[in-house]
């Protein structure tokens, strides 16, 4: 009998333990590319710019450096807010916060893309995930492997083209997002927002992003342009997306980190 | 002995079960103020600048809209890299991501600073702080709440003046932190980082930022122009800070979000 108490009590104790340890409770992964020279963009934009404006010792005899910089909304790692496709969609600063940290999966479909560069991803490939992990749940943030990352940042290889203005618009060649698996996404699984390691959630070959059209009139934001996706399990982790809050912004420049659940993840080290 | 057992199972089952719930756990507040022409920047700095690229119905029948946007690294809410002041210091992209998300405090000098614009925060006032609330963790993020939130965006209120120009500075009165209080953080308490609701760590009459210096060459960096600090509690609470990711920056902007742990808040509700 006193044994039992004593069970119970140490149980609830390292439990609870758990339960309070230090934030964030897991191995912090960083799916955000840096802002420089080399940033991807689109064909049609220009890129991110750093100019120096101070570096050096003050007269005062204390170090200082600040800089400038200008960017389309659209490159690198960012987030396409829905009002870049939907004219009554929210901006970048109206997405709640809620919508932005969730916890995530990864549907790694990198074998077909990569022997497909126009590749779309399809509800079946959803459906072979779930097959695998179970339901994807309600508020889930969804990431698509395409395992395009590891061309970042040749634009040649993780584009289709290096070409720029409106011409190489035609020239991209990257997969995406199948219009039709957009719409089930969010109406069949209630996804909070979507992501992928190619510069647009449709393919490149698209000439009328049904897929930025499908999520963004439901308000289902989508990243582009993430890093790292490979490192990350198919399930059991959490996704931080905090975008620049620009305000009535289409979109903007986003840091995006993954925190994997050591309690699953580090079970099998 | 059955009864126990039973009592057993259901402990672990419910402490299971609240360590597994939906990741936030806990009531989201945004720290951050949009950036738009109202920005705040420093007296010698331009403002953020939105140009608008498109935004209307295209040819083919669906909406687009996408903005360029330019700005300065230091200005709205923001984060100073190490590197800000300090010629060995970290630059934005090199601050670990396990520094910027962390549990946090406030520490609410704001009757002292609301009655003295130039007050500086004192190792006495950590201290205040310490003796209701227990010693600060190592690790900790630290805000400083001087009450100045409540007059964003007005220049002349918030900093105290709306000149601009190199002239300007020496105009400037708000509150900070006192040098030798960021030594004793950093040194005796080993924070992970400071922010606070003005435009600077230092105070605005200062000339040599003392506190910049004393923190940035210690690896400590700062958040800056933060918003609704008054909507979070002493203690009980963990802080994202995201920065844009700038390749050799000297800080930029930062969304930072607070997440209020329910278990501690919800208690008295």
């Amino acid at each position: 009998m006193k044994k039992l108490y004593l069970l119970l009590c140490i149980s609830i104790f390292f439990i609870s333990t758990g339960a309070w340890a230090q934030f964030p409770k897991g191995r912090i992964v960083d799916l955000t590319y840096s802002f420089d020279q080399q940033t991807i963009y689109w064909p049609t934009e220009s890129g991110f710019v750093l100019e120096k404006e101070t570096e050096g010792m003050t007269e005062k005899g204390y170090f200082y450096a600040a800089n400038f910089f200008k960017a389309p909304e659209h490159g690198g790692t960012h987030i396409d807010a829905p009002h870049h496709f939907a004219k009554n969609g929210r901006t970048v600063d109206e997405i709640p916060l809620e919508q932005l940290m969730a916890e995530g999966i990864v549907v790694d479909v990198s074998n077909k893309a990569l022997q497909d560069r126009d590749y779309q991803v399809t509800v079946d490939d959803f459906l072979d995930w779930e097959k695998k992990n179970g339901k994807i749940p309600e508020g889930t943030i969804v990431f698509l492997r395409t395992g395009f990352g590891k061309y970042w940042p040749d634009r040649l290889s993780y584009m289709g083209t290096d070409e720029r203005g409106k011409d190489a618009v035609g020239e991209l060649h990257f997969p995406g997002l199948h219009p039709q698996a957009a719409i089930w996404l969010v109406d069949s699984r209630k996804i909070k927002a979507v992501g992928l390691d190619t510069p647009s959630i449709d393919y490149g070959q698209s000439t009328h992003f049904g897929s930025h059209v499908n999520l963004f009139s439901r308000n289902v934001p989508a990243l582009e342009n993430l890093a790292n996706l490979g490192e990350l399990p198919e399930k059991g982790f959490s996704v931080i997306a905090l975008p620049m809050k620009i305000k009535g912004g289409s979109g903007g420049p986003t840091r995006v980190v993954a925190v994997i659940d050591r309690s699953l993840q580090d079970l099998t080290k």
